[in-house]
């Protein structure tokens, strides 16, 4: 027996009991008389006390271990003379009787600490040392909670968990596959799925009204901080739904886990149009935790003489409250930083909205007070606001004026992680024009259906076209998005038109969803949410990679396990493939 | 509003409410007068009555309406006159006063009836409509309780379900894996895992000492039936524990799910060596569900002058209770069947210990009365029962004689599926021989640790070893399997060292492991379950692929999806990969 009690469980109630532990040395304290060892499992850290007088032979044994030995120790518990009321043991100690190396360890290469010394690379090398540190366990832990939560809600509404396969077929639309080569089948390839989206489709024609999964995903592409080749998604459809059902469904999901995992009901969940969430925060999925929305101020700022203004597509300022005393150093920190090629706009102008009513600007020339303070007031500005203004090209500026908020939402502290405000982001465009390829993508993906009152738009103005599409935004992190998708095979085929298939290439392609649109299949809708980042939300992190046990790095690599890696050329010639080599760079 | 309530759910209660259901016609009767519809949905099946009387418009409609249709209607429920007690909602029915053609559908390949009259192939192209039928579907409701049941459990022993990758390192030693290209690290290739051995290890040296996940798995195995490219395990890991805890707690999970699905109990589940489960039934996952064990007659058959006997490694019987009335037809059948290349023996020799007493048997020349009376009942025979004996090398005579045993065992309905005869089988030895290859091979996998009794054995003797090691066996199918792993990196480099590993192919292949191990690895244990095997095994058949909802056939094609299939030149360039013609057959 390794054990009676884990290290987080002994108390007070528990003095003069037998038991016996096992763990890793913490740390060890060698007072001389005394040595304490704090030993440390999943559950928590118990101190252990060796006695020189009492058992000098144990109390030896004991000053020779080192940090993260693996023991198991046999003893009395006892109260302590010095409590520590932070830890919940930390009112007993264990005075030990019997000592037990299970395992030894080597010094390990960062200190496992709340707070390492380890770099990331390291850490990531040596991922089981970090992994026994607080607080990633914290986070696996929470993960595992989402995750239960989740399942019996969904379980409980009477949604299905139904696994989809992973070796599916490669669909050149959209993010690059990463592909398998078929043995059996030479010269033919598996493709990992970016997600189980037809094969959800294809369950709602079977019949299985409510389905979700929690499943791995895979996509190829060159990989930006905080992206993963493989994620994982709470992937969930219905049947006989419309677009309401849907969201009060996944709210009521969203709103439970909040209520479980922070103890904290976020109410009824605002929405807010798509075009309405671009005018006012210049991005399609706004932090809502604070106002300082955009205000359109072209009218007000037209034929001042001020070229910048008056050539403008758009002139849009936001009033940053309690700001107006901003120093000109201040003033040209945010003005480089707006200029960075991250944002890269040409410039930045301000109008101080003192206290006292008095108005000061960067445009003063240009601008009379009266009208500086209409513009002020324009942006909702106050007595004591900064207001700051961008100007240029309608899109860019929008955009670069939403950041600009953000900015000044974390410098004035109004982004607390622990505050959290859920939003709606409803009525998406089914479609964007790209300027390169000279054609129409599917905003979301090829089966999201349009609006019925646009769907005539289709042949004559498909730019128009509104969908019944929506993303769950919560504090500025698009958490989860789906739609009410196509069911009827003519539109279906309509739309694959649009976006410039040909009927072979979408026959090719999705041939098996059109087939299947052809026996029965019902209206139906869904959603997915991106787990890990729903994970490192509800862990107050922006770092999605502390909350997957077993990461991979900025190029695609598993650290620890030093992978990808070569393969024998028994394996090539197995799957009938040649390596080429690459070019050089 | 599609729908107020499901097609399963109404009942004599609802008599009188104005209802909307949706879902698909399952079948439609024209009587004239009335026309009846069965509405089915996930949930059950609603009689829909139209009146030609009183709605003549709405009758013409419903008449028009073909199979599989997906219709809306709203009416009145009604108290049938002819019920039909067989069906939860047989007492009503509902009085059409609304209909909407949801969605069309053509007239299906085969029929969605519950014997259906489609091949496999065909349902397997068209798995959304086969997934319609109701066996189907309660297989995937049995398949998502059990899930949900399991992670509960576990759940409630603190177990955490953590998720490990899917792109990981290829191994040659043991299947064969399936490789992914990687784009960016050139001519480098991930593997999908084979089961999520390593990566549970190293969270026990990360110190998650309960751990569980299910997950998917991936072998590039030439199929047999019933073999799956990809399949599920629950995949489980402890620390801290000896091989008695894990048999005590996945005993627990076990009894819960018969308990919570089939509502019975097991019982304690017995235990028998390897050893004894080869001795007695002929194989390493005997069937408990009937006793009829193999009785060895070596000393009991010797210098009888009979040759095969005499000449035999093993002769072996057993006792077939009450067949001893068997025809010369029915003995002429049972040796055909042993002679067939599955089961190779070369002969079948039975003694009918007849209800009289009497005995006769195919060796009457060689034996007296009394010789095949002690024959007959060292194999525990009894008067009125057939013993049926078989001679010749001792491991293929033991392996032929238990196939036989099954056999018999179908013959007399011993095999009831609905009776389940779980057992532990333990012991199992820690290596086996290849004749072919001449070397050792890890029985379970190379990080299985020999029982300590017998870790001396390592260096003089390996094949004698035995290993904590164990198998979930329940009426002759291997459910689960396990063992107690190496912790220790110098017991782990001997093991690789007997399977004739180098150090650097150790190194190279699972260097961080034995990494990890350096840094205080815990003792630990763990099991697998094959998830869809015992999902099939609770079902009630012997099919897995009739409970995973999108199977592979035997070659590893998708036929829904017509998958693996060819991928584009760019993605291959984009790989820096070359296909090779393969040679012609």
């Amino acid at each position: 027996m390794y054990r009676t009690h884990t290290c987080g469980e002994l108390t007070i109630n528990n003095v003069n009991q037998s038991v016996t532990l096992s763990g890793w040395l913490q740390r060890s304290r060698d007072l001389g008389g005394l040595t304490f060892i704090d030993l440390r499992d999943r559950y928590g850290i118990t101190q252990i006390v060796f006695n020189m007088e009492t058992n000098a032979l144990l109390c030896n044994e004991a000053r020779k271990l080192g940090r993260e030995f693996v023991i198991s120790i046999s003893g009395i518990v006892a109260e302590r003379s010095s409590k520590n009321l932070k830890i919940p043991t930390g009112e007993i100690e264990i005075i030990a009787q019997k000592l037990t190396v299970l395992n030894q360890s080597v010094i390990p290469p960062f200190t496992i600490e709340d707070q390492s010394d380890g770099g990331d690379e390291l850490r990531m090398k040596y991922r089981y040392l970090d992994l026994r540190r607080n607080p990633l366990k914290n986070n696996l832990q929470l993960r595992h909670n989402l995750s239960i939560f989740t399942r019996n809600y969904l379980n409980d509404l009477g949604f299905m968990e139904i696994e989809t396969p992973y070796l599916i077929k490669s669909t050149p639309e959209g993010a690059r596959d990463f592909v398998v080569p078929s043995r059996m089948n030479p010269n033919q390839f598996y493709a990992l799925p970016q997600s189980p989206q037809t094969f959800k489709q294809i369950l709602m024609v079977a019949g299985y009204d409510r389905y979700f999964q929690i499943v791995r995903c895979f996509r190829d592409e060159d990989l930006r901080a905080d992206r993963q080749p493989e994620f994982t998604q709470i992937d969930c459809e219905m049947s006989f739904v419309e677009q309401e059902d849907i969201l009060n469904i996944f709210e009521g999901l969203t709103r439970h886990l909040f209520v479980k995992v922070k103890d904290t009901d976020p109410g009824i969940f605002p929405r807010m149009t798509f075009a309405d969430a671009m005018k006012y925060y210049g991005c399609d999925k706004p932090d809502i935790r604070f106002d300082m929305r955009i205000a359109d101020l072209n009218e007000l700022t037209q034929n001042s003489g001020f070229t910048v203004f008056d050539n403008a597509e758009l002139v849009a300022g936001i009033a940053v409250p309690g700001c107006s005393e901003y120093t000109r150093k201040e003033l040209d920190a945010l003005t480089e930083w707006v200029k960075r090629p991250q944002i890269g706009a040409t410039g930045l102008v301000y109008i101080k909205y003192n206290a006292d009513q008095t108005l000061k600007s960067s445009v003063d020339k240009f601008f009379d007070p009266v009208s500086l303070k209409q513009i002020a007031e324009a942006c909702g500005g106050q007595p004591g606001d900064l207001v700051l203004i961008m100007a240029g090209k309608e899109n860019r500026t929008r955009k670069a004026i939403g950041e600009l908020r953000l900015e000044m939402g974390n410098k004035l502290g109004l982004r607390n992680p622990d505050v959290f405000a859920p939003l709606w982001v409803v009525d998406f465009p089914l479609l964007e024009w790209d300027e390169e390829t000279n054609r129409f993508y599917a905003m979301h993906h090829p089966f999201t259906s349009p609006k019925p009152e646009d769907e005539t738009l289709l042949a004559t103005d498909p730019g128009k076209v509104r969908a019944n599409a929506y993303d769950l935004v919560i504090n500025g992190v698009e958490v989860g998005g789906g739609s009410i998708r196509i069911h009827n095979k003519q539109l279906q085929r309509e739309m694959f038109s649009v976006l410039g298939f040909t009927d072979e290439e979408a026959q090719h392609q999705f041939g098996f969803l059109l087939n299947a649109f052809e026996y029965g299949a019902p209206p139906h809708g869904g959603i997915a949410f991106g787990f890990d980042r729903l994970c490192s939300l509800f862990g107050g992190s922006e770092s999605i990679r502390d909350f997957i046990a077993f990461p991979k790095n900025n190029s695609g690599r598993d650290m620890m396990i030093d992978s990808p890696s070569t393969i024998n050329a028994m394996q090539l010639d197995e799957l009938y493939l040649e390596l080429k080599t690459p070019k050089s760079n």
